[in-house]
Order: structure tokens, then C-alpha cells, then sequence
């Protein structure tokens, strides 16, 4: 249809954050991506593409940039950001089955130029798994906790740093679960106040909020 | 109205169950509540009344048989059942907030006659406090857990021990609380699954089950 | 991604609850099934898998220690623990339709030890059916619940009998019944206060509780 | 404000319905209330007044026609229809908190010219007291159910008659209740498939349902 | 496995209700509908399988008593009930959409011997179509109306007529239709208070309900 | 507390829209209030507060400048804006009770300089109110709906006119009406497509966007 | 069978509100389709179908009189009304992702007569976008704002022009979006009141009611 | 009870997590308030107390140490943390209505030892007054965004500035807003994904986080 115009790319946003454009692939054509991807690249800003289907990678394989795909997190990227030298992120989760959020988040971190590390699988049924890795916790600087169900974990490892921590429900669950939903509000109603909270499965989001608090201290 | 039949009360549920009708008093008036404590009374059945508010039973006090009024957890009852050799039901309290639906809780036990314990004040968010309960976690046969906000507790309690565990969702909380169901779906999602759940604030419910399982340990 | 760890598996558990960690399938790929499994296995563990799809079985079958693969349920166990002498866990069920979730709840209460049995398709719709086996209901020590739509069959039958009742909410139904969630919260509100209930389908769950109650009666 | 019109008094409503308008008095000012009733005893049409509160009819007493208050349904009516020869609506109720809305069915139906009878108290809790009912419930053409929390009396009911039977959830409950809401979509999930339902707490749109049902067995 | 024990079929529900027990095929297995289907018919009952979708039917064709299926509604039955001789129900539908709601609720009542007749497509958005059918409605002796998306059908009919009207919301409809349940909400909070609301898409409950109206009208 | 600062009225907001900032009077105090409506009125702008409740207006009766007050829809303002030559709006409603809402709408509208008028108590229960109000609603430019409980008035309205139809839910109704919520969700899915629609007793919400399509008609 | 009606064609409609029926083509089956549109085509009156697949597009192409098709707003019509004189519609969108309902939007208003145009992808995570098209904006008559997510962009817009703007929540978005949900209700709450709002992914109905706004300019 | 325990305290919590236990006062009595606060006092340990309503300040005011109460935000405190050097908060609101969060969020801040400000009613409608603040957005290093009604203000502000952004939604708002439910959601699925949120209203759980995020830039 004549009237419906061109995607537009925010080329001016890593002037103002730091940070380009960031591709968001869950809804839109390999084309759109394309088309994005490839404006980005040309103004020499790193590429990133989020929620990108192995399908849909394997479409624009051989038409994107150089870069690495992650199949898990369904993330590609052209290439990361320098790592920063001060703080360091770790994400935690409390089960396997939430390790493509895990993967996204730290995917995301060490793009953004974070030492990052993962420990996962520390789930509050089982306590002594976390208190086992007490000293892991405390040497992370930020600190992204992963959990589905009713997504006590936070609440929990929140009590034992002194760090900011960021909340990632997932959908991992079923029932009274509600995709992920309970999680979210259980998180968002969290003993712990001072938990922050990203939506459900959104790795992404608390990634880059732990890498601008990483960029704050090493600015600082 | 004159077709408005009078209430009717279940004297034969004491043969049935084990213990009689309990009158919920929450939407009845003092009238309805005490026309059946007299009828339980005089069929030589312990009474109890449940969601009693001060005033109704400040109106009620010279009406009904000798017993107990619990102010917090607006309970009156006539006498309690002898009390069990073996078991003990341990009530275990997120905040001191939950204190009403504690009480609540240990005074149904206690008058269907349990060996009753509390422990207040043992949320997650400082996981010292449950921690140096351990060997009082250990020694029961039963706990009930009581929590509000994103109802954590009995995950964590549950990875602990190796007895049933009832959760009691409160409507200690606010904003995505949401008075409560937050908290019961997040217990019902626990992964600590083989927790069992009843109604928010519910002491009494999580208390009959509790006395119910003591009384199979009695029995065999 | 060279961050990403390892699955960790908790070979304490089994010391701390006398029941080993149980494998929830659902959102594991194969490999990471398979990795606990073994782990288990080689500590001489009994194993168990829940939510295991028949694909997925099917690729694991030749990879796994001896074992017994439950088709409907979807679980898998390599070994049950030593039947109790004392007790009964009786599963009834509202509708035909609610078959997998008895079977789930079944298996796992042979699983853990229990004495099990099942009555199902005793709706209260044709009240006779269960009233009929009303000399069935008064044998049993805990009786397991599981209903869909309006989840009314619960209230009825906790009624009848002097023992713990656990309800199951299945998400059979439609429209109004909102994939369980509404059975879930009438069973929770049930005018039968003194049920307790747990997540929709999780007839583990349930089965775990029920085989916890049978330990407490068999140790005392 | 000059341009805010008058309400509108629906006169033809008795031509086409049988039956007047009827004043929902909730959301209405005792002047909107007072206006239409008297134009409707003015058209020589009996007036019936839904939702009215004691305080307001104590303002209204002396300035409305003669008639009948019942306080605890909060209805007023100026003169009831004739009574119907054949059949009979039995409001039913699963507990004595149920009390209002029985009043309001049970009134609603007398005033349309139902022969009426009810029961109360008679949930599925203890099911000795309906069943002990069943010649009553038998002789009934219509039944009219009323329960709060999980809602399982109509489908209990419905599975031992042979009659419409027509479900009015209750807001007595609480916590997963959601004020009725729960039971609202239990009962309409009803395994008892048949059964129809009305909104919340309203006795009077289940009576006028009945009274519809009585009048076209007398028609024929 | 066992100890599962064999479905239960309900052949005395005939007696009790005048209809059989109804196979609800939705979550059931071909063999489970089969083995229900086969002892009802050895007991000289009527038939009839709700929600038998066209691949369960194929399977089952050859193997099922004679009988009719009905694609779009997926019911199929072996005989119908003789037809009553007074009264009529009238199924009325919104829109085209509603097409397997109305056969389902036509296809049932005629099962249940209602002379039976439908009217589609007269949704409020032209309100012209509907009163042009003004005769045909006011014929009826019972009304069933089936609507989608904001349900407001049934408010309009019930103003015009002065018989019952059942209402059956559907699920045709998307974004704030929530699936229907908005569509059963608004229809349950309508201002045409009287009406009475089942299941969405739950044609079959309206018709169940609306032939037992029928069949009073027949014994009077 | 020194650092929090002063409110800031948006003196700007009338040249880019036409009409000033409107104060929002639910959550601010009396005196955050007068501090904006003088500067407002300083600036020679007319001002308008809505949701003044009685006694908030009657603490600042006497500070405020010369005005109107409508209590009913508790809206304050200076003085109007010039009456439009073309167009006219009509607010219309389906009940007695929707009186506040539509007070508000017809008051805002004639303060922006709308020709006004209002038709109330014209719901759907009784269609020939309406109809017998075809040409009132044919002559006017835009139409206002107001209506709780289902909703069902704008789709109706929509069907009879070729202009403009903005739908406003209230929160009239109880049970299943989730004060409004039920009646927004039916309207926004009603099958009159073309509607839109504002927040649940938003009148001033559908008086603004209705005042901004007759300035449209008034410039072409 | 036999007793199930033709689909009814409204072609009064045209005279009634200046437009045909327009053919929702969700739920219905191509023959369905088709006899509509052939049956107003036969009236002479332009057609329009919506949510048309491309499956059943392919399946009707060859029996459709000629027309265009919109593959990916799913809009088949036969031929466009005259264009108007006066005024312009834009529809602006958040993001890239809500395309198909931007389309469909600018498809529907060219059909109906409306000059057009379109502007995408200028969401509030880059205002930049936005301001740099403040020219474009203020040259509108109406603005049909298209956003997922939160849906903050209506709020925006409205801000800084002084003509109708009509809010299209898309259900683009996860987790907390709840499928478009949110995205409705935020749009509904807006601090910029005077939005009014239409259903999820409704770029049909906004377009509507854009263009009987810019018929009423055209007729002024 | 004389099972009913006493409070517990948590001294240890400020050499863990370096802020002591802070007591949450809505749902404690005054002396289960009085008694925590006096162990921390004596413990030597800063005091803060949350949602201390004025009624309970003024039972308290003559009992309690030294301190600040701050009416608005409902908090009391004994003595704040030393001014950390680098850094500063900015707190953000989009309008006078969030006034009371806003304060909640500032005195939280300041007694954690940071540098902090505030800017009150720069909410999108009016993007004007946003965008005349630029430069102090710019200048701090964390940024608090409190907003109610659609919550849009967070994305667009992070859309501008180039440090973590921490979303306070709140109840501010009505009808479509749900008690600020609609606002929590909708920050959460915000298009700037990056920001991440706090419960609603809840001003201390943000001020919390950003104070950690400005300790880990002063130790660093």
C-alpha cells in the first residue's frame, strides 16, 4: 500500500544513551529486521537483535554482518561492547528450566561490556544450593535473579547482599501460575522491598538496567 | 417473611467427622449465631464460633455458655477437646503483621486438641531468623505457615523439613498484592511442590487439616 | 555460552526430606533430564521424572536405568520405595476426563509408599455413584480429591468423612471454567472449610502431601 | 442544569412483559425513586422497588402509597399479582448468610403470584440436611439456588430433580471468593450442565426468571 | 496402571431426571466415549455425545449404534425423545459467527422433543432485522439467545417479549472479549434483569434447561 | 520537606490545544488546587476543576473566582467558551442512576462551547423509549452514550445514526459489573464497530474528544 | 439441518448510516463470505470484508467480483467511496510491529472516502522520532494512534495537537501486555483525557470512526 | 495466647546488608511498632518506620527517640545515614496527585545518605514541561519516575537520559486504572525496555534500590 512508509531507525539514540537501538524481532518480518540491522551497522553502531527465531535467523544468515547467534536466548549480535574493568553482574536462577532467560540476560551483559557469571539452579526448595554460593553473591555488584513459580528466590537472596537486586519472573510453571503472571506480581509484592522488577522472561530488560549501573560505577 | 424457615444445625456432624458444626460468623447476625451455639450446647457439643468481631460478641457475652473469646483472631469457644498424646502442630508466621491469622490458627488447634507451638516473625528477607528455629522446625509433625505479601515462606520451609507443610496465604500486602490472591496463587505455584494451600487469611481451614493429620497419627 | 553452568543436583535432599529430588520434565530439554537422572541414579537414588511427554521418553528410553514409563500420567520412576503398613490414600475423581491426573496422583503415592487406590467418575452430578461407595470413602486414611468445572466434589465428600481431604482443580472445562483457575478458587473458598488444595493438574502434588500424612502415621 | 431531562416512566412495559418496570433503587436518589413510583401507582400499575435501603425508605415511608418493606432484602412492593394456581418455585440456600438474598427471591416471586416455599441452610457441608429435603425438593417445579463461596449446592440439587433449576451465586465468602465473582463462574461451570445462573447476590432476576417459567405452565 | 478402575456409567440419571446421562466428549478418549455410549445403549437409553469432534467421530463411526452427527455443533445422538406437543423454543443468534451455538442448542432440543426453530444474524448493530421477527419471537415460548462479543442481544429480546429468554454467550469476538468471558459477564450484569446466562458456548446447558420449561408446560 | 517542589501549571497547554490545562481535583488537596486554578485564572484562562467534591468547593468557595458549581457531576468553572455555531452534541443514557456521568458531560461540553442536549433513562430493557427518540438522535452531530450494567446502549444507538457515537462506561451495576470494568470491556468488543470509547465514568473524557470534532466542523 | 436459517444481509444499513454492512470474516466460512458479498454487490452497495485470511481470500478470489486485497491487514474490497474534500486522517504508529494494523486503519479510511496518510515507528522510547514529525502531526484532522506495549504514545500525540485523537491498543507486547490488555486499559486511563480508545488490533473500527468525523467537516 | 510468641527482631541485618530492619507500620499495632523500634534504637541502629499513619505517629510521637515525621509520606525516622558524596537521585512525577510517593521516595533517599531532588507534574500530557527539565534529568545519576493513570512518563524519560531508570506506579487514577494495577502492568511492558519497577505506590522500595545503586558508585 503506496501510504505506508519506511521503518525509521533511531540512529541518534546512542548519542543520547549510550546504547543503540536495539532490535526487537518477536513481531516483525525478516525484512523489517533486515532493514534495521543493516542502517545500524552502516553508521558503524553495534547490532543487536532480540527475540530473533532460529527460522528467522536462518533467513538472514548470510545477509547480516559478521556476528554470533546465541539459539537459546534467540539473540544475535555484531559484536559487544569493550569490557568495563570495575563490578562484575551475576545471574542467578532458581531452575533449569529458566536458562533462556539466563542466557539472555548474560548474553545481554557482556554485549553491554559487563564481566558477568551465572549461577543456576538455586532454587528456595532446596536451600542449601544457595547458601553453599553465599560467596559467589557477595562478589557480584548487581545482581539479576531469574525465577518462575512463585518466584521466591529474590525475596531470598535479596536478604543476603547488600547489592541492587533485579527481579525476573518467567513463565516457567503452569496452573495457577498464569504464564508467568503470578510471578510478576508475587516479585512485585516481595517481602524484600527494594526489589526491582522486569517483566516475565525479560532478561533483556534487567541486563540492561545492571549494565548501566555497572556504567555508573565505572564512571564514577 | 413468614416462609422463611429457621436455620437448621447439623447435629449429626459430630458423628460423622469428629468434631461438630463450627458456626462461620461473619455474615450471620448475633441472633442466627447464638440460636445455633445453644442448640450445639445443649446436644452436649463443644461450640465454636469463628469470625466473631468484638462487637457481636460483646452483645452475645451474657447470652452464650461459659467458654474463651480470642480477641485477635475473633474466636469464642465453649470448651476444647482433651488434648493428643503424639504430634505437635507448629504455627509459623512470615511477619508480625499475620499475628491475627496466627492466633487464629493456634487457637483452633489447641481446642480440637493439639499439641500447639508458634514462631513469629521468621520471613525471608532475613533468613537468620528461620534458620536458628531449625531444630523447632524439626521437632514438629505438622506445620502451618502463614505468610503475606509474595508468600515465600512455606517454599522455603517446606526444603527443610519432612512433613506436611499447610500454607496459609494472609492479606498482609498492598498494591500487586492484590488483598491477598497474589499470595495464595504464588503458594498454590510454590516449587516446593507438595505444599497444600487454603483460603487467604484461612487459619481455621489449615488448622482442621492439621488436627485432622494428628489424629491419624493417634489413631495408628 | 562458556558462562552458562551446569545443572546442579541436590543429592541432599533425599537426607533432609527422606524423598530425593523429583525431576519436573516440563520445560527441560532431554539432555538436562538426563543429566540429573544419572546423577541421581549413580547415588543410588530412586529416580523420578513428572511431566515427561511421551517424545521426549522416547528419545531418553534407551539412555535411562531401568524404569517404568506411566503414558498418561507422563511420569517415569526407576524404582518405588517400600510399600507402609499402615493407611490408605484413596484418589477419587469427579469425571473420566480427570483420568491422567488420578493416574499421576496415583503413581506417585506408589511411588513414595502408599497404599493406593482410586475411585473415579463419581461426579456430583449423579450423587448415587458416590454415595454407593461411601463404605470405600470411611477405609481410607487421606483421601485425594480431583475434580474439574465447578470442583464441587471436595466439599461433598469432605463431608462424609473424618480424614484429610486434598483437592486437585483440573482444567477440565470451558469457557467460564478458565483452564482451571476458577476450580482452583471455588475449591479454595469450599464451604467445606478444611480442605487444603493444590496447583491445577498437580496431582504430584497432592501425592505428595497425602504420602507425607501416611509417613507421620507410620512412624508414630 | 436546565438541559438534564426528567427520567422516563416505561408505562407499556406491563403491555409487552406482563410485568411493570421495576425500580432498581441502588445508584438512585429518593426524588428519581419517588417520581417514577408514583407515576406508575398513578397508571394503576403495582410498584415494586428493588435496593432499597432502610434509610431511604424510612425517607420515602410517608410519601409513597401503601405497601410492604422487607428490611433485610430491601424491597418494597405496593400490592402483589394474583396467585398462580399451578406449581411452585422453592428457594433454596446453602447457608443461613445466604438469608438475605433467599428473602429478596422468595418476595419477588410471592409479589409475581409464585405459589413459594423455601429451605435454608442446607449446603453441601453437611449433605444429610438435603437430603433429608428430597420430598420437598420433588415437589417443586422450580428451584431457585442460592449459595455463596464455592457454589456447589446447584449442581448437587440439579442432579436430583427433574426441574429447572436456576443458580444465584451469593457474595458470602471470602478471600478467593472475589465477592462472588468465583462462585458466579463455578456455578456457570457447572458439571450439572442445565443449570442456568444469574448475577450475584440477585434473588430478584432469578424470582423473575421463575415466576416467568410459573406463568407459561399456567398459560397451558 | 491397576489400579485404575473402569468409568462408571450413570444409568439410573433417567429416572431421577427424565434424561439420561449426557457423554461430555471433549476431554474424554474414543474408548472412554465408547464404553459409556455402548452401556447406555445396552440399557435402552437414548444417546447423545456433546463436543464428538469429526476426527473422534470418524473413528468412531462404525462402531457406535446407528444414529446422527452433526458436524458443526459435534454432537452426535442415537434417537430422539418424542416431541412434546405444546410450546416451542426459539433459538435466536447475533451473527453468523454463532452458527455452532445455535446448532448445538437447536440440535439438543430437538433431541429432547421441543419443536424447535432458529433465527440468525439479528445482532443490535441493525436493529431493523430483529424487529422485523417481532411475530416470530412473540410465538415462542421459550427463548434462547446466543451472542458473541458484547452480548447485548438477550438485554433487547427480553425488553420485547414476556416469556423466558436464556442467554448464551459465545466466544466469537477478540481482544477485550477475553475469550467470552466478557461477553458472560455483561449478558450476567445486564438491565434486563431476568434473564438467566450459561456456560459460553454452551448451547447445549441452554437447551437442557429450556426443554425441562418446555416439558412443565407439557405436564401442567 | 524542602525539596519537593511547587506544582507546575501548564499556561502553554491552551495555545497548542485550544483549551487550557483542566484540573484534576480526585487526589490533590484543596490547597495544590487553588494554587493552580489562580494562575490559570491570572493568565486569563478560563479554569475548570473536575472531581471537586462538595466539600473540597465549599473550603474554597470563597478563594475561588467567580463560577458555577454543579454538584451532582462536581465540576467547578469560571466561565464557558463561546458557543459553536454548527453541530450539536447529545448525551445520552440508559439509566436514572447514570445521572452524575452525564451531567458531566453535558456541563463540559457546553463550557467548551458546545451546543448541548440530553436524553436520559433510554436503555435497551424497554426499546421503545429510544425509538420514540429517533429524531432527537438523528438531528444531533456527535452523540455521547453513557450506560452501565452490560452496555448495550451504544451498540444499538450506533446502529440508528451516521454520525460519531463515543460510549461511556459506568460503573452502575453490581455483582458481575466489577464496578464497570465489565461494562468498558463490552463496549470496547461491541459488534456495533465504529464506537469508541472512554474510561468508566469519564464524561468529561467523551465531552472533550466530542467538543474537539464539532471545533472541527465549526473551522471546515 | 434443516431448521438452521440463511444468514440475513442488512442492506438497509447504507441508507441508515451512509455505509453497507461491512463483513467480519473472523469466524464465519468462506461460503458464509461470500453469499454476503454477493448479495450487496448484487445491491450495488460497495464491499468490504475484514480479517479475511489469505487462505480464504485464495479460496474466494475467483468467485469475488473485482476488488483489491490487503495481504497483510487481511481487507479484501470491491471498490473505494469517493474521496472527500476536507480534512486528512494520519495514523501513526509506535512501532514497526503493529504494521498490519496500521494498514488495516489506512485501508479502511481510503475506503470510506478519507484522504490519508501514515506515519510509523516514532514510539516514546525515541521522542525524537515523534517531534521531528510536529508539522505532519498539526496538518491532521484526526489522528488514529497505533501502540502495543504500555501504550504510552496516545498520550503523547494528544498532547500536542488540538484535534480527535483515536487510541488503537495492539497486542504487541509479552508477559505483562497480557495479549493487549494492558495496552487497552492504560490507553483508557490516560492522563491525557480525551482519547477515546477501541479494541485491541481494532485498526478497523478507529478508522470508522475517523471517517464519519471527517464526513461531518465535509458536510459542515 | 500464651503460645503467641514476641516480635523478632532483625539486628543483625545492618551488618549484612548495611541498613537495619526497616519497620513496615500498616499492618502492626502501635506497640508491636514500639517495641521493634526501641530494640533498634537501643541496638544503636538508625530507625525508620513506613506507612506510620498520623493516628499512630501522635500515640506514639511521646514514647518513640528523637526523630522526623513526615505526614505526606506517612514515615518516621530517628537519624539519617551520612551524605554519600558522588551522585544524586532524582525523583520524577507526572503529577501533584503522586505527591504523597514522591515524598515517600525523597526522605527514603535522604535518610539513606544520598544526594537527592526532586521534580513534581511533568506528566506527558504536556510534554512542554518535561523537556524544560532536560538538563536536570541529565545531571542525575539514578532517576526515580513516579506516575499513575497509564504510567507512560518512565518510558519517555528513559528515552532521554542515560542512567538506570526505576518505575514507582500508583493508585492514582480510576476506573480502567484499577488501583493502579493498569499502570504496574503497563510500566513493566514498557517499549524503553530497560526500566525496571517497584509495587505500586511504593516510593521506599524504589528509593531503596537507587540507594544502593549510588553506595556501589561511592565505594567504587
Amino acid at each position: 500500500m503506496d501510504i505506508m512508509k519506511m521503518t525509521q531507525v533511531d540512529l541518534e539514540r546512542i548519542s543520547i544513551k549510550g546504547f543503540p537501538e536495539i532490535i526487537y524481532g518477536l513481531h516483525k518480518t525478516t525484512q523489517q529486521i533486515l532493514d534495521v540491522a543493516l542502517k545500524l551497522d552502516a553508521a558503524n553502531q553495534p547490532v543487536m537483535i532480540t527475540k530473533l527465531s532460529f527460522d528467522k535467523w536462518k533467513e538472514l544468515e548470510d545477509k547480516l554482518p559478521n556476528g554470533f547467534y546465541f539459539e537459546s536466548s534467540q539473540i544475535w549480535y555484531s559484536r559487544p561492547f569493550p569490557t568495563m574493568k570495575n563490578g562484575k553482574v551475576l545471574v542467578l536462577s532458581a531452575g533449569t528450566s529458566d536458562y533462556k532467560v539466563v542466557e539472555e540476560a548474560a548474553v545481554v551483559c557482556q554485549w553491554m561490556g559487563c564481566q558477568t557469571d551465572t549461577i543456576q539452579d538455586v532454587g528456595v526448595a532446596g536451600l542449601g544450593r544457595l547458601l553453599g554460593k553465599l560467596e559467589n553473591l557477595r562478589e557480584a555488584s548487581v545482581i539479576i535473579v531469574v525465577a518462575g513459580m512463585e518466584g521466591a528466590l529474590p525475596s531470598v537472596v535479596f536478604g543476603l547482599v547488600s547489592v541492587p537486586v533485579i527481579a525476573v519472573p518467567t513463565s516457567v510453571g503452569y496452573g495457577a501460575n498464569l504464564d508467568g503472571l503470578t510471578t510478576l506480581l508475587a516479585m512485585t509484592t516481595s517481602c524484600s522491598s527494594g526489589i526491582s522488577v522486569v517483566n516475565i522472561d525479560n532478561g533483556f530488560g534487567a541486563a540492561y538496567q545492571a549494565s548501566l549501573i555497572l556504567k555508573l560505577m565505572n564512571q564514577a
